[in-house]
């Protein structure tokens, strides 16, 4: 972690470069496996299961007795940990649910907006060496809580063909009892155009690895939709002399351990800080037990020393954090004047890990500078808005007119006389 | 158009398929003009203005002197009529404004989710031989409402190098100064990566071509957002026995005029109102200007009857129109039940024409079935939406244990440690 004093802006595009993922050379064999998964479908996505996940599964439907098991698996404590993020997450995700808004806007025009569940979603909870049951939550509660009719998960198994426990469990906790196993491009795939087993869904969701982050870009241009394009995990931390250097250095920490690829930044306005917290990473680092991937991402990742608060501000806009971490003594000031982010940790009392888990809000949030432009997943993601409008004939008559003369302006004349025919009789 | 009884359910996907747009031959020349703008900047965005509209344009910002001049063009009914419609998107979109919600899910543990303008906005305009002022105003109001600071707008000069004076005219009431006299995938480069003329944006809407909708896509690959993928126009209009066929005929012909690949549909329960509606349709044709163009469009076109109103709705559903006119006496209790659409027009005087100008909803729709997934353009297309969290101590005791037994399971140690320490302290 290299310290920078006082960087100027038309230096911050450089400094704060995200780690670049070239995929061009994945591109066409990702799309090569999408085009087989439409062609073949069931057979296809069996044969690239054994060829990925090294394990041949005929059914992929995970079975009622892999359910039951899979509760037994799960620690007692586990269990209460997740009831206790479901509870928040609810309450936090039902707290938005959006309304039908009414107006008049002319006497007699009557205009709504309202919000519908997105019938059929798909939710791709990546595999790896630990289980992402919070991943499960984060993305089926919401789905729940909107009342989508039909939420099926895709997983990748195991090289013994089975889920994590945990994974299932955090499934059924949420309400989801269809859970496929499989994973990668197959599986983006499968959720796109259907199979004979997997039914076909409205929109995909969950993080994933670049390649299946390309499958859900490819199949976005298709007309599925997306939540969002993912990159690797990044926070901010903002740190003063209030803060207590194990504390900013154990924050930027538990989002180096995600991978390799992930970036972590300081902002300071004190050399010492600055110096603290420095030491206190990588003496920290030592006792981590993914302290090798976590050292790669460090690499990458930089304390800059501003000037003022302004200038803190200036740089967390430009940056836009999925996660923004404020230890600062005005770190309710500075909250307020955030204006890209994913998600914002207030005061010292908040580490990421309790929106990573139980806090209440999403933790799928925009990455590589997308908050300037995207929303994390919200209830709203699960929603798609229907706009409606009833006029009676006084409401035609108020706006006929003018909309005669616009339809005339823009040379549509069946736009025109779809009014002029209802004035006349 | 032709009349269909009673299709069986696996074949509406067949009689319902749009228009192919097959785009794999415009691709690599669509990527090769978007990377030369990325490279060359406003000298490319020169070269291919002069190549694609036919005129050299040394300075493509508009001046004062155009809006002043457009001023004086507009017609005075056109001026009333353009005010009428500010007013009621106005109202409309007003109402929509999102709102903090803040929770407490645990207590000491406070969330809240806070939208957020989207700093800067790119508008594209198509050009074409009509002007398409309404479209200035659907997207450039919603941006001012919720408060984007910088709204640029770009859009094709005519042989002449000017544009329409009713787009300016519109711009400049919708509060726009900034408008650029640059069309195509070259608008698209340079509101993405920004020129020494043209500043970069956030998000880009409008609709376009499908050079521009490929290169709209292109740029949503790499991380500038865009409004929706949009594909050619479409109605689904519901007629019965009260509806008239004469006015059921031109609302399918105000969508036939769009485009040659334009796609309405009628459904019917009754065949006698299809052979009716048929008829007055290629009756009314002959009165058109652009009849040519809503001919050839009529050809890929439908009558459906179906046996009830419950397959119609269900038909509704499956092929999620973008706009869609209930024309029936029980065209109430059907919009209640319309899951999938993009605009909804409810009972005999409200044309589509009402929604394309002025009754107040946005015409900015999702075309080719996304409706299923995607909402048309609306205020909240202008927000992006952070979430804050902050823990008092008493929170973290509250939920500290259960966030480290999750950060445990997952094998996220720092995770852990990051409540931990905190907890020590």
């Amino acid at each position: 972690m290299k310290i920078i004093n006082n960087p100027p802006p038309n230096e911050w595009a450089q400094l704060l470069k995200r780690p670049h993922q070239d995929d061009t050379g994945i591109r066409d064999n990702v799309i090569a496996i999408m085009q087989d998964v439409r062609k073949r479908g069931d057979i296809a996505v069996r044969e690239y299961t054994k060829q990925f996940d090294g394990v041949d599964i005929s059914t992929p439907l995970v079975t009622m007795e892999e359910f039951e098991h899979a509760e037994k698996e799960t620690d007692e404590s586990l269990k209460s940990a997740i009831q206790t993020a479901i509870q928040n997450l609810d309450t936090f995700h039902r707290a938005q649910y959006p309304e039908t808004v009414k107006t008049e806007t002319t006497n007699g025009v009557s205009c709504w907006q309202k919000p519908v569940p997105i019938d059929s979603v798909g939710i791709y909870v990546p595999g790896g060496t630990a289980p992402l049951f919070s991943t499960v939550l984060m993305l089926a509660l919401p789905a729940k809580i909107a009342g989508c009719s039909d939420i099926i998960i895709c997983t990748p198994p195991d090289e013994n063909g089975n889920v994590h426990p945990a994974t299932l469990y955090a499934a059924k906790k949420a309400g989801i009892s269809t859970v496929f196993k499989i994973g990668g491009v197959q599986a983006i795939g499968a959720m796109a155009y259907g199979t004979d087993t997997v039914p076909a869904v409205d929109k995909i969701f969950g993080p994933g690895n670049n390649f299946v982050t390309l499958a859900k870009q490819f199949v976005s241009m298709e007309g599925v939709a997306i939540d969002m394009p993912a990159g690797p995990s990044e926070v901010m931390v903002i740190a003063d002399e209030s803060s207590s250097p194990e504390i900013a250095a154990i924050d930027l920490l538990s989002q180096a351990e995600h991978g390799t690829d992930s970036q972590v930044i300081l902002l300071t306005k004190s050399e010492q800080v600055a110096q603290n917290v420095q030491e206190e990473t990588y003496r920290l680092l030592e006792e981590l037990p993914r302290k090798e991937m976590a050292r790669q991402s460090l690499d990458f990742s930089k304390i800059l020393v501003m000037n003022d608060d302004e200038d803190i501000l200036r740089v967390i806009n430009f940056y836009a954090p999925e996660h923004l971490i404020l230890s600062t003594q005005n770190a309710d000031s500075i909250a307020e004047e955030v204006e890209n982010a994913g998600s914002v940790f207030i005061g010292s009392y908040t580490p990421e890990s309790l929106g990573d888990y139980a806090s209440g809000t999403n933790h799928v949030l925009p990455t590589s500078g997308f908050a300037r432009a995207f929303s994390g997943v919200n209830l709203d993601s699960f929603f798609k808005k229907i706009t409606f409008q009833q006029a009676t004939q006084t409401g035609l008559e108020n706006i006929g007119e003018e909309v005669m003369t616009m339809a005339a302006a823009e040379e549509l004349e069946a736009h025109k006389l779809a009014v002029k025919l209802r004035l006349k009789s």
